[in-house]
């Protein structure tokens, strides 16, 4: 099989070795090399492949090159397309994409499928309504097991699973779970009632998609029953889309400990102006608190005129300073993304990060008075040593602290990123050295 | 059902309070909260669980944890959740445990567990052999749907999972994977070979378990069939197993991203040594590194001397140089991490890197030149605006190369930290500034 990557056929315009690519690669590989392409390259590729892989590729596509390749099919493929996807991935693609883009993929739908996608757009955005499939196979209380394999032998081709069967009442309200590995091990005659799981855990489409997510994660499901206020089931929040909410919850948390917003789309696709825009607006924020420590260091500016050597050790100590904190800072927003510590223990993070703190303190003092005694002398190598210490027990209490505050004041832990606690802890760090100097030296 | 963490009752001995809060609650409810609670506590209520219950518990919590609770048991109780763990799940507790536990565990178990145990084993650490179930439904090539239903219900009872089948020869050379899904909603007489699924991958069993996940969850496959050096079947990698490696691989990649070593357990639950101790590595040599900035400073102290105001911007030059490079190198690490970027893409990172840099840098220097003529006069915030744009366009390429290079070397691109590249982007941003500074100033 050609072993050049698709997107360098794509340029030199080589259908046969495209189609000979396409035929070789499994569908998330197809998908993959389709989003480092572009458009319209993308698109010709896209369509050289049959209908069934072409849904299957485009299934493994994020919304935004799902857009890319849409906009690249003429009528008729656009709306088989978007005829045949399932609705949750549809109302994902309609919830980011472009008004005049919505309209014309509801207009190509049939009432049946629009219906259901208007009904997952209803709910709100990051809530579970958006990312569960209302294609479920929904067990009646009463049946036996071979009524109920009947069942999914009839509606499981166009349920998203068939693994995790909900069972309810006549009026829709949700009893409980039985799962398919359960039926097909069971005596055909058996109650399905009897075969219900032992912890019937269910969310609701209005709550948060990413905790339910985690919560599946957690329980080890592989369909968590989605209910509406009534305890109606309106759908099946599935494993496959748990991962992907986790993953793109993680992606998130990873660039905002950054200080940086998360991408929307593909690194190597992005350009250079989206790219600048995720960063931007925390560079910006942080620059002007970093304009703090030009006001602590003019305040301070008398000591440093006498004593020109403290402002040798001023990177070393904001760095110093800013890496612990950012440590104890990234370890509890981990912490509380995966459940492991709570708004309530705050005390007792405080405490431990403030200890953690001590001892790391104690530990980098013996470098910071080896290399001020080695470089300057042993007099302001003290003033660095004892600074150390009181930077490093403060800055990784602050890292420790600040995002279980966010918490408690429902702002998502994860912007307190490392830039922030770093900026923090330089001014504040700044404080604690000159006024160390100032006892120390006398000045 | 009582409110109280179950960790109160357990430290006012309050065993029917216990017994309650045990009922009510879901195996992985349960299983937080023992970890919360810590030994011998966590025994004691482990104790209070009925038989089944106390194996569903003890699935949920993290290697670690498993060796506490089992410490606090009998030997009958322990020897009786050892034999019914799954063999992978045990395979991990051992390679983790103490010789001494080791041993125990294994003197307990009935032959055949200790057989698949000791293969698992086998395997090298962190690879997919050590992951996946060998408890698997493997069918025969030539079966119809009805005869494979049938081995499913005798064989499905033992397994992990009956979603995933793997098709296997006569020498049980792997052929393809058929779904339960695909069986259930087949005629009954119609050939398991031809509801063989489209892509049939497989990865081998020393392959790395990471990447195995990666893929699980890029291709939305709930099993993964998993082959020795012959292709023949030995096990399956389920998505359970899949979504936790990933899990883990992500904290370990945010732990590494701050400069700490990821914890084994639970942040509560560790010691503020093994904090420190996670943490301390990396913050000796960073701050081993930064006196390479008191030497950038020594060099320049006469220019320093003469003109104190420079010192004033040394945080905030330091501080937005390590913004913009650890921005940069966070995204690239994460694009590293999801397969968005390979190493061959270096010449366009660091070419878009540089880019980025430079819009950042420019936008970044109007509040530079601000801040500086306001605080201090117009030609030391020309040095100023100067510097930011210079040195944000040098720390964005040197962030965003890194994690490439490592990658190139072969060593985890995630331990290209945050402050690792801050660190490096304070000692050469010195090095710009007062080279800009002589120019302007003339000094």
């Amino acid at each position: 099989m050609p072993d050049e990557p698709l997107q360098e056929l794509v340029e030199r315009e080589d259908l046969p070795a495209m189609r000979a690519w396409l035929a070789e690669r499994p569908p998330y590989l197809i998908a993959d090399e389709l989003t480092r392409t572009g458009s319209p390259g993308a698109a010709v590729a896209f369509r050289l492949l049959d209908k069934d892989r072409q849904l299957e590729v485009f299934e493994e596509l994020d919304p935004a090159h799902q857009q890319e390749i849409l906009l690249g099919l003429r009528d008729s493929a656009f709306r088989e397309v978007v005829e045949r996807m399932d609705p949750d991935d549809r109302a994902r693609l309609l919830g980011e994409a472009p008004a005049t883009v919505a309209r014309r993929v509801l207009a190509g739908l049939s009432p049946g499928e629009r219906r259901m996608t208007a009904a997952l757009l209803g709910y709100p955005e990051g809530s579970v309504g958006r990312y569960m499939t209302p294609e479920t196979v929904a067990l009646r209380r009463g049946l036996t097991v071979a009524e109920a394999l009947e069942v999914i032998r009839e509606r499981g081709p166009d349920a998203e699973t068939v693994y995790t069967l909900p069972v309810v009442t006549d009026s829709r309200r949700l009893v409980g779970v039985v799962s398919l590995r359960a039926l097909v091990t069971s005596e055909p005659s058996a109650a399905v009632a009897e075969l219900l799981a032992g912890d019937a855990l269910s969310v609701h489409a209005t709550d948060d998609a990413e905790e339910a997510a985690r919560l599946m994660q957690e329980a080890n499901l592989l369909g968590l029953p989605v209910v509406d206020s009534e305890e109606r089931l309106v759908g099946l929040l599935t494993i496959d889309d748990a991962v992907e909410l986790i993953e793109a919850a993680d992606t998130e948390d990873i660039a905002r400990q950054s200080g940086a917003s998360p991408l929307s789309g593909h690194y190597i696709r992005a350009t250079v102006f989206a790219l600048a825009r995720a960063r931007a607006p925390w560079l910006l924020l942080l620059i002007v608190a970093a304009t703090l420590t030009v006001n602590v260091l003019q305040f301070f500016e008398a000591t440093l005129a006498q004593v020109t050597a403290l402002a040798l050790f001023i990177p070393l100590l904001g760095g110093t300073g800013g890496n612990t904190g950012s440590q104890a800072a990234t370890a509890v927003v981990r912490a509380l993304a995966v459940g492991e510590v709570r708004a309530a223990d705050l005390p007792r993070v405080i405490w431990r990060e403030a200890r953690v703190g001590l001892v790391l303190g104690a530990m980098l003092a013996v470098v910071g008075l080896l290399v001020g005694t080695l470089l300057v002398g042993a007099e302001i190598a003290v003033v660095v040593a004892i600074s150390i210490v009181a930077i490093c027990c403060w800055a990784s209490a602050i890292g420790g602290t600040m995002p279980l505050l966010a918490k408690k004041l429902r702002v998502d832990p994860a912007v307190i990123s490392a830039p922030l606690v770093t900026t923090l802890v330089d001014a504040t760090g700044l404080v604690i050295y000159f006024l160390v100097a100032r006892a120390v030296l006398g000045v």
